[in-house]
């Protein structure tokens, strides 16, 4: 499979993300310093490929998807911040540098999430489009508070908090999944959808369908490789989820079941986007690297 | 001066936020009942006022006006919940009841404000307006998110935090006012004029010149309040600025000035709507409120 578009589309939001940042007034520079080490210290942009490979696929361009594509960096970026902070994961490492509140200071580490969430917003509805409507950037706009706040994002870690140390269940397992990283991919596909001039609601069922069953292929992935990659290759340290007492799908289901039902995942990805009239090798190529990825 | 339509307007975006919280799902009930917690724990509901009193100087009806007015005070709600953190000002008290992070525990009370800034787009984004156009939504919600973002509520919040304990003068005390509070109260005023259809610049400019000289006037007298008034008035322990090392208007300018101060502040405000073409008798009750307020 090809997955030729990863490293340009990551390019692309990176260089999007930088022109974004740089065009702010010095109004407080530890703060914008803060904003700019969490949101370019790398990661996949999965959120971003996702919106550039559906939105293109859908026949939006490249410049009409920087918008959401960058925003969804942002919303991503701030939840790590939060996510790290003492009082919710204490994480002092990620991506292999220290966390945004180790590296300036816990204050600022909620400032700079709460900016960048605003951010995220202000890129959506300032982003010049071409070929999308204001009624739709309304909706990306709509969808996306939708998936961050209390019935996405933000609910889904409330629960991951509440089961931290409790006995949990399967299901209990993958809706919180579902709510607090799901949400954000599957609104990827939709604000790509959304980015489209034909919206074709069969079309973005299937794209959702994908999203979905990815979104929680590479929580089990994250799980298995939390027991089975090292420290060093992962950018944080390997068996936090153990010592955290956090629930994982091998901890439930025993590694040879959670690697089965990671594949099982990736087949239904696959499956979803059987239903799409495109040629979906480069999103098949995505899937794969997902299930396969070894950080 | 009149000032008949403020307890209107308060239970009116009180009722409009009962009806938004009532509608989420059982996500996280924790999450929820801290979100709940804090949004409905009372305060002037300055912005919301602004909003329905501004918006229907300029013909807009209440109906359109109750999205912004909610959204407003969702953002409001959320950032005394983050400044109240221990890591910011870490204040138990709040409105005469233990802050967010003292009622529940800080990793709610990070979520929930995460979640209230969340809630406020996805407000507006999802009003049913009917007399806005959808180019005008997308307006709202950019000068929102600039009015919430570092170039407008967290940058000031990231002087004000980087000013404690720091010898500033009176123009750097009026930048971080005029980022931290001064952002939301003008936006209030926007918000409301793209509510409406006329949308005339001159209009604008003169409703900015008056929230901008309002939302002051309020530092100013709020700088005087904790000189003057006592705990139990206040909601909030009386001398919190000087224990806490801030910088105040009576710290610098002297208790009589500072006094001075919001009388001139009060006449810009007044100046401001005079070159409106409507009544304005309601707008200028309010800003007397404002500086005659004792809490």
């Amino acid at each position: 499979m090809p997955l030729q578009q990863l490293p340009l589309y990551q390019q692309r939001v990176e260089a999007q993300l930088q022109q974004l940042l740089a065009a702010k007034l010095h109004t407080d520079v530890r703060l914008l310093d803060a904003m700019s080490y969490s949101l370019l210290l790398g990661g996949k942009r999965i959120r971003p490929y996702l919106v550039y490979a559906c939105g293109t696929l859908l026949g939006a361009s490249l410049h009409d998807l920087d918008g959401p594509a960058a925003a969804l960096e942002a919303i991503h970026s701030y939840s790590l911040i939060h996510d790290d902070l003492p009082a919710m994961d204490n994480d002092d490492l990620r991506r292999g540098k220290p966390t945004c509140h180790k590296a300036y200071d816990e204050a600022t580490a909620i400032l700079a999430g709460d900016a960048l969430q605003a951010l995220a917003f202000d890129i959506i509805a300032s982003h010049p489009y071409q070929q999308v409507s204001s009624q739709s950037v309304v909706s990306m706009l709509q969808k996306l508070a939708q998936a961050a706040g209390y019935s996405g994002m933000c609910g889904g870690q409330a629960i991951d908090l509440a089961q931290t140390n409790q006995a949990t269940n399967l299901q209990q397992l993958e809706r919180m999944h579902r709510l607090k990283t799901g949400a954000l991919i599957e609104c990827a596909v939709q604000l790509a959808w959304l980015c489209s001039r034909k919206q074709d609601p069969a079309e973005l069922a299937a794209l959702q369908a994908f999203a979905g069953a990815l979104g929680l292929a590479f929580q089990v992935q994250d799980d298995i490789l939390d027991i089975e990659s090292d420290t060093q290759t992962l950018g944080k340290p390997q068996g936090s989820d153990t010592k955290a007492n956090k629930s994982t799908y091998p901890a439930l289901l025993g590694l040879p079941q959670a690697k089965e039902k990671a594949q099982q995942l990736y087949q239904d990805a696959l499956d979803a986007l059987a239903a799409l009239p495109y040629n979906t090798d480069e999103l098949r190529g995505f899937a794969r690297y997902i299930i396969e990825r070894k950080f």
